[in-house]
Formats: structure tokens, C-alpha cells, sequence
């Protein structure tokens, strides 16, 4: 537990703490079009949240979900013909209504069809990417993932990135600040990159700033992480507490904990 | 922990208790067309009651896996082409073979597709249908989901409604009753409903009043709920608990702690 | 907590344990195409493990995804027509760049056009095939499924059987040995013999003997079934704890307790 140093980060704690408050009153609906594997503990991490998930994909209805959603996820992962038919639709709906739309380009290193595919939906106007390191490098072409590629990456695109890893980055076309929260387990259950891209998109739904929507995401899931850590005994059990701990997060803890680098 | 008031209701918990008993002992097969947010926590709640639950939707497989179940779910859930394609045919197999049928319309209220579909399932004579009030409000065309409302829907269509939300109600075309157990955080968890809703589909495999059925079913969720939520500290370990609560129900518990009023 | 009684299992425990520290030293990749049920389980349980999951099925991507695998995994469970192309296009891949195949064929018992397509993808060379009593039954053509019918059946495939139940049985042309660890509560717990099946997949990207590679993997799953059992108070908590358990997992500690006869 250390104060943020400076001053971009300063409140971040305090940032955090109001970007919950806004999403258990609001309630933001957020339709994630993501894989099978992440779908429960993404619904959950967003029910925890205080959002209300829904995660259909067919091409018949999305445009019906997303045009009552209050923000769009999509995840590439287990990116079949029909999710690819939903992304499609699903991202000039969102466009159309203005709905806020987060991409999470899961496994781009491993497969070229995919990165080729997410490169056609950064041209869609992704309000925030968010990806880790290996993802980062593919899709951007760049050799390392420091300040000034991901800065480069967002202003390119003219969106925020939200790199997640040992530290986590958020970086838009003029910012870019190291978040310091988290824990080794986080990586040791799965899908825990997705339902960090979830938070992401429940705050842009109430949260215009995009950057401060993901630095507050980030550090949501950060701190509940670091609390779960504390409790568990293995990634099983961390998968429950880390739960339990984005449901039980307040002001306070946030103020505490939070801890962020510009 | 109230004694039920009426006659209707009076042996609930005992009811309950006997079906319980009557899963534990054969074992019912409980094919799920459910959605995939859903399967992990309907799979594992099915086995925690004592049911053995399959999922498969491929077209060409459904008819054989249904034939040689107890009961049916069909839940709308992430409801894509093919997975259509398989509820038309599992619930024309469950019709011809006298395998009984329970829908669960998820999020109905979302997408008009989805509605159209779910009043098409609805003549095929399912034996109980299992939502929410805004799911039963767009099927029904009703202004509100009042007592009345709810039996003439159960009467319309030859059925037995569960309503779940803070108090669950199961109505068919003669008897309407409310039940009281249940805890905060099931709203808190995806795929609750859905779990609900095989746990109706369960029991109708073991008790042919479906009236005593969903009651049942409904009562035995909404016990183990409480218990969950007097052990939790969030939605994780609500999940987790609520599933261990199932396994441990035994007759005198749900005696004590069922409740309902007709 | 027994020693192994003869000289074939004798060092059950410690060929366990070499195991578990390979694995975690080289973090394989496997790939596992399973059914939607079981991949956040599965991916879980080879994150707890130490191997590196994917689980991709989408025909354009899956060649590259095994590719870059250390191991395959093809699970029959929910097996739809994407699936179906996906698996076709995986195997042949594997089989191309030498990646280890392990065959899950789940519930082909309950299907017949399921059991014909398991028995198209047995001519294709799989490592290791796991599955249960009923399945083998259908597979093998046999009456039972004691000894001479596992060892008949691995020499007529060139392959070596992992079958699972109360006690487990590995059989290859000519060794057949049994292992005694595991716990009730793992038959209540959906998709523990999916990740099982996993487990062993990851055990051959270490291990070129798969007679070795089955047994140390099903120890593995055994024993933390074990510790699981100690600690949970049903299906639940269970699922939670063998993932921990197989995390926390020591040499010590399979030296100990693996137990298992020829």
C-alpha cells in the first residue's frame, strides 16, 4: 500500500472508489461477446461489479442486445463463423447508437486469421483495447511494449489501450500511467484477462474519460485481486474470493490500496 | 424459518423432501439444451441434487441423447442457429417419447426473435415454464405478473408457470401459490434462474403433478439459497456454497425451513 | 495411504512427482478442443497443473493454434458440426507435426452417430484415450472391462487406455496397472473426467512413455482428489479445492499418498 506518486494518478484510489459508486446506481447493461470459456466468470465478475451482463450471440438478435446495452465487449476467443457474423453486427450497432465498444484481441500471437481479423475491427472505433503483452506487440507491429509504442498504438488508432501483465498500462493519445495493483494468481485462472476487459466496458458505460474508465477497471479488479491473495490458498479458491472481493470493494479500500505510476 | 399457513402449502417442505428423495434414488437423466454461460453451474447443481444431466445440441445427436432421458430443459439462452435447430427437434423427440418438457425463455424481453420463438415452443406443450416477471410480461402480453395474470397464462397454455424473482410463484390452470425462501445474492449469480430452472425440469421427471413439481424444485433452490447466504461472504462463494447446500439437503431441513402461502 | 505393492507401480509416486516438475518447468501448451461445459474447468485445472490452455474451434485458426501446441486434447463432449470440422482439421495437424493426440470420447454411449465418429478418430493414432466404463463397453465392442479387454483393445489401436472410475485402470499393449487414489465427490463434480483427460494430454508433452504419462496424470488428479475430499463438504467446495489442491501439489506429498497396483 503506497500513495500514488503523482499528480495524474493522485486520486486514482478516490477515481476508482466514484466509477463504482456510478455503476451500482446505474447499472449499466454490458454485452459481451465473448468465448465460451470466459462467459460465467465474466457474468459474474459483472454481476459482482454491480452490472448486468448478457452474452447472446446470434446474428439475428445481437443488434436487439447490443441496441439495449449500455456498452459492447468483444473477445475474440473460440472465434467461430457465427461469433465472427455477431461481432460484425454487433460493432456497427454499437457504432450506429453510440454505444461504447472495448475489444479484447485474446490470442492474436497464436493465430493469423485472428490478428488480421482484430485489425479490421480496431478500424471500428474500439473506445479501449485491452490485451497483454504478446497481443500488444502482434497487433501493433512494434518490437516492445513500452511508453512510447503504446502511445504511438492509441493515438493511431485514436483509442485507449489498456495493457494488462505483472503491471498494467493504460495509455491514450496524450497519457499513459503504470497501475501497480494485482496479484501472481490473477494469472493462474482463466479468463481473468476477459473479465478485466468486462470491467473496462462497464466503465466506459458510465464513464466518458475513457482513460480514467480503464485506469479505474483496472484498478478495480487490481485491488480485489490483491485482496483475494490474501485469503486464498491456490487459484481455485482465488477465483472465488477475487468474486466475493469486487462485491465487498468500497471507497475506503480503494483509497487505501490503490496504486498507480504516470 | 416459518411453518407453511395453508393446507395448499402445508406439507411443503415435506413434499419437497419426498421428491428429493425420489431424484436421489433414480436418478433422473436430465438433458439441458441450455445456454453455455449457463452449462458448468446447471451440470453441477443437477449432480448436486442426485440428477445426471447431459448438454449436447448437435442436431444429429439430440434426438438420441433425449430419448433416453427423464426430462427435458429447453433454455433460450445465447440461442444460435444451430442450437435452435436442436430445441425443434428435442422437443418434438420429448413429445413423441413422453419425455417431459420445461422452457426457461431467458431474457425473452431482449429480443423480439427470441420471443417469437419461445410462443412457438409454447404449443408444444411444455410442462412448465420458468422466468422472471419481464420475461413473463413480454410472453404474456400481460400489464403485470399479479396472480390472476399468471393463471390465465398457465390455463392458456396447458402449463404450470414458475415465477421466480424475490418471492417465486408456481401457477397452473387451478392452484397459484407463492414461496418464500431464497436469499439476495441468487440474483447475484448468472445462470441461477437456469439452475432453477433444471431443477423443475428434474423434478417433473420424478413427480407427475407439476404443480408439486416446480413447487418443489423452486423450494429446494430457494433452502439451499438461504443456507448459502448465511455462509457467504459474496456472490463467489454463494456459488460454491449453494451447490454444497443442494448436496446436503436432507428432509428435516427443508421440513423446517420450507415456506409458501397459497 | 498405502505403499505400491509391486515393482511396476513402485515408484507410482515418484514418476509423479518428476512429472509435476516437468510440466511446470516447461509449461506445454495444450490445445483442447472440449466441450463448452467443461473448458473453464479444464483450463483451470492445466493452469493449476502448470501447462499453458487454448481452446480454440474455429476451423480457420485450429491448425495454427496446434501447431504451436505441445499437445492435443479432442473432447466428443457437445460436439456440433463446427467441432466436428474443427477436430478433423486438428488431428491431421497433429498428426502432421508430431503433436501428442489424446481422444476423450464422452457419452458415446448415448449417441450413435458420437460413437462412429469416435471410432473414425481412433484410426488416427491417438497417444492415450480416456474415458469410462460405459464408453469403453461401447467402444471396445466388449462385455466388460477387466484386463484382457483393456489390453485387447490398446494393441488393436496402438494405443494406451486411461479408464476412470472408482478404481482407475492404465492399459497399454503390455503393461495394465490400477490406481487407487481419487474421491467420491469426484463423480459429482461436472467435467472432472474431461479435466482429467487434460491432465494426461499435458503429461505426454513430458513424457514420450504414455503408459507413464496416463498413470502420473491420473495420480495427479487422484491425490488432489484426495486432499480436495479432506477439506470440502460437498460437490462445491470440492471443485474449488482439487483446483487449489493440484496448485499446491508436492513431490513429497505424491510420494505419499499415490497408490496404485498392477
Amino acid at each position: 500500500m503506497h500513495a500514488p506518486e503523482t499528480e495524474d494518478v493522485q486520486d486514482l484510489g478516490q477515481a476508482a472508489g466514484d466509477l463504482l459508486a456510478r455503476v451500482r446506481e446505474r447499472r449499466p447493461r454490458v454485452h459481451c461477446i465473448t468465448n465460451t470459456v470466459a462467459q460465467a466468470f465474466t457474468a459474474n465478475m459483472l454481476l459482482a461489479l454491480g452490472a448486468v451482463p448478457s452474452m447472446t450471440i446470434a446474428p439475428e438478435e445481437i443488434a436487439d442486445f447490443v441496441s439495449r446495452a449500455d456498452a459492447l465487449l468483444v473477445n475474440l476467443g473460440t472465434l467461430d463463423a457465427e461469433r465472427r457474423t455477431a461481432c460484425d453486427i454487433a460493432v456497427a450497432k454499437a457504432d450506429a447508437v453510440g454505444v461504447p465498444f472495448v475489444l479484447d484481441p485474446v490470442f492474436v500471437d497464436r493465430s493469423e486469421s485472428r490478428a488480421a481479423y482484430a485489425k479490421a475491427l480496431m478500424q471500428c472505433h474500439p473506445r479501449a483495447i485491452r490485451l497483454n503483452a504478446a497481443e500488444f506487440v502482434t497487433l501493433a507491429g512494434a518490437d516492445d511494449e513500452d511508453k512510447e509504442a503504446l502511445m504511438h498504438f492509441a493515438r493511431q488508432y485514436t483509442t485507449t489501450i489498456g495493457l494488462t501483465g505483472s503491471t498494467d498500462r493504460v495509455a491514450d493519445g496524450t497519457r499513459c500511467a503504470e497501475f501497480r495493483n494485482g496479484h501472481p494468481l490473477m494469472a493462474k485462472v482463466t479468463a481473468m484477462g476477459c473479465a478485466a476487459s468486462a470491467l473496462v466496458a462497464a466503465a466506459t458505460a458510465v464513464e466518458r474519460d475513457t482513460f480514467r474508465a480503464a485506469a479505474g477497471g483496472l484498478t478495480i479488479l487490481g485491488v480485489a485481486g490483491e485482496i483475494a491473495g490474501e485469503r486464498a490458498r491456490g487459484p481455485g479458491s482465488f477465483a472465488v474470493e477475487i468474486i466475493d472481493a469486487v462485491h465487498q470493494l468500497d471507497r475506503r479500500t480503494l483509497a487505501e490500496r490503490a496504486r498507480g505510476t504516470p
